[in-house]
């Protein structure tokens, strides 16, 4: 088994669309789906981060721009695919050290005629605006003629898969002939954002082109050339395909010429020149995010899936986009972006990959204005970000969905699920707290507490009667329940959210005053603002049973129906208790996702190990894991407080929540805070991770038995560390001097030099 | 076995296009190709009688328009479709007696519903511009919602079997939400005719509209409705789809108003009110065309098909527009009008609907001026018809087609197969013979006479040694021998063209000398004329086999090398005879296709019994049959001379060319002329009809043993004849009186009174 290939050895056209998710290609600026070119089933998806579009859609979504991937291959009139011949061999695989998708067919037509197909495709890691792919063809029992059919394909819309919201969202400009090659240019119907796709062929055997015969045409919103290639019987023909892609977000004055010169320049570089710059690209990446696992060959499969593809959704030079819920990787949750990325994904960059972190979160400093103005639509002050984000800030959750009988139906969580207002601040801490970054918390990280803490303390209602603050009104992580008041997960992040602002004014006025003084001014702040959010901050109200550690998730929730999960199906997840129903689920305890759990996670040093234990006892038993944000976080904390055998479940499913589909929705999209939930399960959960009060990495490290060894990576303080748990020892190599405490025992690293630290000892 | 009945009862996606050519419905106005709306397997076919384009293709073709018929069925976001879904039932059938295609299907979802749907589709005869479907839905197993998204498809393509030819002929103009309903207007490229396509659904039930939450889109070139039902289990729900098209081709002031009135008329009248007027109209006209076949059921189902298909081509209303060789079933041949129609077709036409027959010829009237243009663009006088021919009348024949390496190949059937020009001429003299209709001769067919014999003048090639006219340099019937001298064929067709010109103007001077007076001043003709063309008839060569009736298909055929066939495939068609070079046919006696047998049948009276069956014998053994024009010559022809068991071969072969596919191209349309033949080798055959040179009808019968009956109509002088053959008596009967011979012998009918000849006398 090849540990670094994601490989599908039989096909069969229903799972077209999932894996055109597991096997879709991207390098942050754009994401192309897994379209498999020999078949007509699936969903074509070409996403170019940043593009959205609303027009007749309900929100704004992120487009699904003209597919430049098609090609159809004739042999004597018919079609090659896989739909209508007899497949004799066929496997298709993602290889994930090159980031390459490999398809290996061999097919003979109805007529008799055997040929065998190997495609090789990469989308650029090196210069994103390029990708290809490689065609090798050889006919293994007839000589004849090939036809080769090469389309960029405008007619694509989004939602294909549902008539009623199937939405066409840009019109084509131009079609034209680049002899050779074909080129279509696109805009978006709202903001006139225009994409250029253009491809060319090339196929040359001893200097000899073998193309002939070119045909160029346009046909309603499709563009084609076509060739002809004749074929000598157990003769290889390698066809390349090369592909550009450039639209008006990228500051270029003429996006069609740049767009004609860069093919012309890619097909003249070559396939080979450009396919090895992009694999040394990866071998970089992978030296950083890499984890290793020995012992466990689907773990070790899984997590590299997991930690590719996050990897490939982001891009470090664009600080306008940010990762969707479901990546570059498929149309689900419209594109939008979530508090998924910061509080799910955006760990993993931190720790593996700090740059692109940085990026991530500079898209919200760069959102700001429309997080301003969100505030200002719900009356309060300062910034409050928006529970689903497209390019500007603003709220694009839909207000109203429909039920089955086509009634309208109020969508609540664009109104009430406010945490993400103080998910980011959070992320920027852990950012922060990782790097000492104090450059990127002064000039942006600041602002962003500052105008969030803003919002609390106009969003705060003050109870007079009980002399506390309190947040009404609110949805948790868990959906399950709306309109809940004093939601726990909700209160202590806003709470930190105040107390942090104010220990970053503290700190920023100290460390630099000209920045202090110019922000308080830009913002109309002063330091009795500050001193006012530590002190409301300590008055915000937190539910709690009777006098124990148990949180309450939210006022009143003790005392809904109480429901204990005791069936789970057969990929072990929850079966509905018995008596529960569905459409009531409010009324009960039952929770969606992790929820107080979650908040025990995020600010974990404000809980000791008991209140985690007693915590994690009751909410596992009510959580339904209908989220794929869930199970890893159950994983993570299971770690924490011993519960060893669940919490390898949480994480093995965590892991292959795409490559078994485990939510049966992996044809959508990527699910991609689960992608950075099995980081975090593997390196916060198995890694033992975590930050203590006085800002020390501590590593409390548990691995499961079978496991010979975990190993991964991570940034810290500016140094690269790597960490390799055995089962009786701990090895780490710095490359910078410095200290950690392993197991809370203090370990003085050296640059450069191994240190093995005994965990015989301590257990 | 329903005799009525084309049944498809197996379901097999690869055979969609041929049963879209066998499913065809068409009027005349119209063809819609029997697309399946339950795959996506097939070539949508929307043709409108007379609606050519060039634009992007090689010549003009007949524009496959919009498609209105594409409808799709979601239960939970599965479309229901044949494809993907299991069929637990499945039948297709065309009723010829109403003309409406049927389906019947039970198909279970992979989600385990399970749903019956019978569909109903006419296009209807009493209104050309109406079409509409009926579905009938009940839900077996379950109870919910079906979403239909119905839909104009403006995406539609000709050529979609050759990426090489692939051309889109139309743009789309406007498309509109009709509220309800939905609105398509194209356009032609070349000539900007406008096509409205206009549909819109209906499904009441206790005049409660079952339609809910409608949507209105267009997405690309496809403008749609949404709707959705609640589907109670086992309820049954009638959907109707209603539709109709006009063109700018309809002579109709404003044809967007238009169509959008005729949709909200039909639409209140009513799918069943509609459906009774069309199968009113098929009952009329069955009572005319229909074959009574006794004791051989296959015989009996496939001459209805032939007739009924060949029926629907037509338009009597229409006199620009004529029946393409694919009928309006196909793009076959590019929709393209050949001798097909006049030698094939037009017989049955004449004999079975009269006017309808008037209309076809009037289309060579209405397309003189493209005649005789394509006369001066070759150098001759007169009227040169097109080998094929669009909407114009000029020559539309491609001057070169590519050949397997993609170098030009030059085409000679539009420069030489110039036989066409007599061809014409000669279906008017049998309308005219048949009818006696003096009128249309003299205002239409003289001018048709004068201006072919005005081009075979100039065509003519004076030989001064041998005192002889020569027509060198042509392409008989038989295409496998091109620029040839002197074929047979043509040069007496020529040789009667000129003959009957000059008959013809003898009878019009006597008849009616005020339109004899003006034809000959509008044509610059006078007596001389007329004189000389009889006078260069009587010296046109004809080439023979020495001294002997064997007449030589073109001169030096006989010196060719001599193959003769003794090989047969299990369809009984010619095998290539052993040393056959196939790219060296012309240097061999093989020949395609009837050719000297053809003459033999048009000009049946100026040859003997004797040389008939010389020339049979000697001709049938050499002759291919590579295309479908040429069984049912021999069939008829093997009757004239004895030949009867390989008569009826023929004739089999010719009825069941489309429903067996024997020729393999079915799937590109109609062999309309082999549908016109399966007519003749009924009535000239099977009836032995002839007409004597005193014009008078003669009946020399002849059926297979098995064959308890075999009984048609047909009109004659005005009169209609019903003649049923018996192996032991002839039975006619007459709607006036009239004298026919039958084997012979006089036979007085006297109006409505049954004339029994037995026939047990004479053998």
């Amino acid at each position: 088994m090849n540990l670094w290939e994601i490989v599908q050895d039989e096909y069969n056209p229903e799972e077209n669309k999932k894996y055109e998710t597991i096997f879709t290609l991207a390098n942050g600026y754009r994401g192309l789906r897994g379209f498999n070119e020999f078949s007509s089933y699936g969903w074509k998806g070409n996403f170019i981060a940043g593009i959205y579009d609303k027009s007749e859609a309900e929100v704004q979504e992120i487009v699904n721009n003209p597919d430049p991937l098609t090609i159809k291959f004739y042999i004597d009139g018919k079609r090659i695919n896989l739909d209508n011949h007899k497949i004799r061999n066929f496997k298709r695989f993602l290889d994930m050290r090159k980031a390459i998708l490999k398809t290996n067919l061999e097919v003979e037509l109805t007529s008799g005629e055997i040929l065998t197909i190997n495609v090789e495709r990469f989308v650029s890691k090196n210069d994103v605006h390029r990708w290809a792919t490689k065609y090798e063809i050889v006919p293994k029992n007839f000589s004849g003629k090939l036809i080769i059919e090469n389309t960029i394909d405008g007619s694509i819309t989004n939602s294909v898969h549902d008539p009623y919201k199937e939405v066409k969202h840009y019109n084509v400009l131009k079609m034209k002939d680049l002899e050779p090659g074909i080129f279509l240019k696109s805009s978006t119907k709202e903001k006139a954002i225009d994409v250029v796709e253009a491809t060319t062929l090339r196929c040359y055997r001893n200097n000899n082109n073998l193309l002939r015969n070119r045909s160029f045409k346009i046909l309603g919103d499709k563009v084609k050339e076509l060739y002809e290639i004749f074929l000598e019987k157990d003769e290889v023909y390698t066809i390349y395909k090369y592909g550009v892609t450039y639209t008006t977000r990228d500051n270029i004055s003429d996006v069609e010429k740049v767009s004609e010169e860069a093919l012309v320049e890619f097909a003249f570089e070559g396939y080979e020149k450009e396919l090895k710059k992009h694999c040394e690209e990866w071998e970089k990446i992978w030296d950083d995010i890499d984890i290793e696992i020995k012992g466990d060959e689907k773990a070790q499969l899984g997590i590299r899936f997991n930690v590719f593809q996050l990897t490939s959704c982001a891009n470090k030079n664009d600080t306008s986009v940010s990762i969707a819920a479901k990546g570059l990787h498929g149309e689900g949750y419209k594109g939008h972006i979530f508090w998924d990325t910061e509080i799910f994904m955006v760990p993993f960059f931190i720790y593996s990959q700090p740059e692109t972190a940085k990026s991530l979160l500079l898209y919200r400093y760069n959102t700001l204005n429309g997080a301003r103005e969100n505030a200002i639509l719900n009356g309060y002050k300062g910034a409050q970000f928006p529970w689903e984000s497209t390019d500007n800030g603003l709220e694009t959750t839909p207000k109203w969905g429909k039920d089955y009988l086509g009634n309208p139906v109020r969508i609540w969580t664009g109104d009430e699920e406010i945490h993400i207002t103080a998910d980011i601040p959070f992320a920027y801490w852990e950012y922060f707290r990782a790097t000492n970054d104090e450059n990127f918390m002064f000039d942006y990280g600041a602002e962003i507490f500052f105008e969030t803490a803003k919002f609390w303390e106009s969003r705060l209602e003050y109870n007079e009667q009980k002399d506390r603050y309190e947040i009404n009104n609110v949805i948790g992580p868990d959906e399950f329940h709306e309109h809940v008041n004093n939601n726990a997960y909700t209160n202590y992040l806003a709470r930190w959210n105040l107390k942090k602002a104010y220990e970053i004014s503290n700190l920023l006025k100290q460390k630099d005053f000209i920045k202090y003084d110019r922000l308080c001014n830009n913002l109309g702040l002063s330091e009795k603002d500050f001193k006012n959010w530590k002190e409301i901050s300590e008055k915000i109200f937190i539910p709690k049973f009777d006098d124990t550690e148990l949180i309450e998730q939210f006022e009143g929730y003790f005392k809904l129906k109480d429901y204990i999960i005791n069936e789970w199906d057969k990929n072990k997840m929850p079966l509905w208790p018995k008596g529960v129903e569905i459409n009531k689920l409010d009324k009960t305890q039952l929770v969606k996702q992790a929820d107080v759990i979650m908040l025990l996670l995020l600010l974990e040093d404000e809980f000791d190990s008991s209140t985690k234990k007693l915590n994690y006892d009751y909410y596992e038993k009510r959580t339904m894991h209908k989220s794929s944000l869930s199970p890893s976080m159950y994983s993570i904390m299971g770690l924490k407080v011993g519960d060893h055998h669940n919490a390898y479940e949480y994480f093995m499913k965590t892991v292959m929540t795409d490559l078994e589909d485990n939510q049966g929705n992996t044809e959508f999209g990527l699910h991609a805070a689960s992608t950075g939930g099995s980081w975090q399960s593997i390196v916060y959960g198995f890694g033992g991770l975590s930050v203590d009060e006085s800002g020390v990495l501590n590593l409390n490290p548990w691995i499961p038995e079978k496991w010979e060894k975990l190993s991964f990576k991570i940034y810290w303080k500016g140094a690269k560390i790597t960490i390799s748990i055995f089962q009786d020892k701990v090895i780490l190599e710095s490359t910078h001097d410095l200290m950690v405490k392993v197991f809370s025992q203090d370990c003085e690293l050296t640059s450069y030099k191994l240190f093995v630290f005994n965990t015989s000892n301590i257990i």
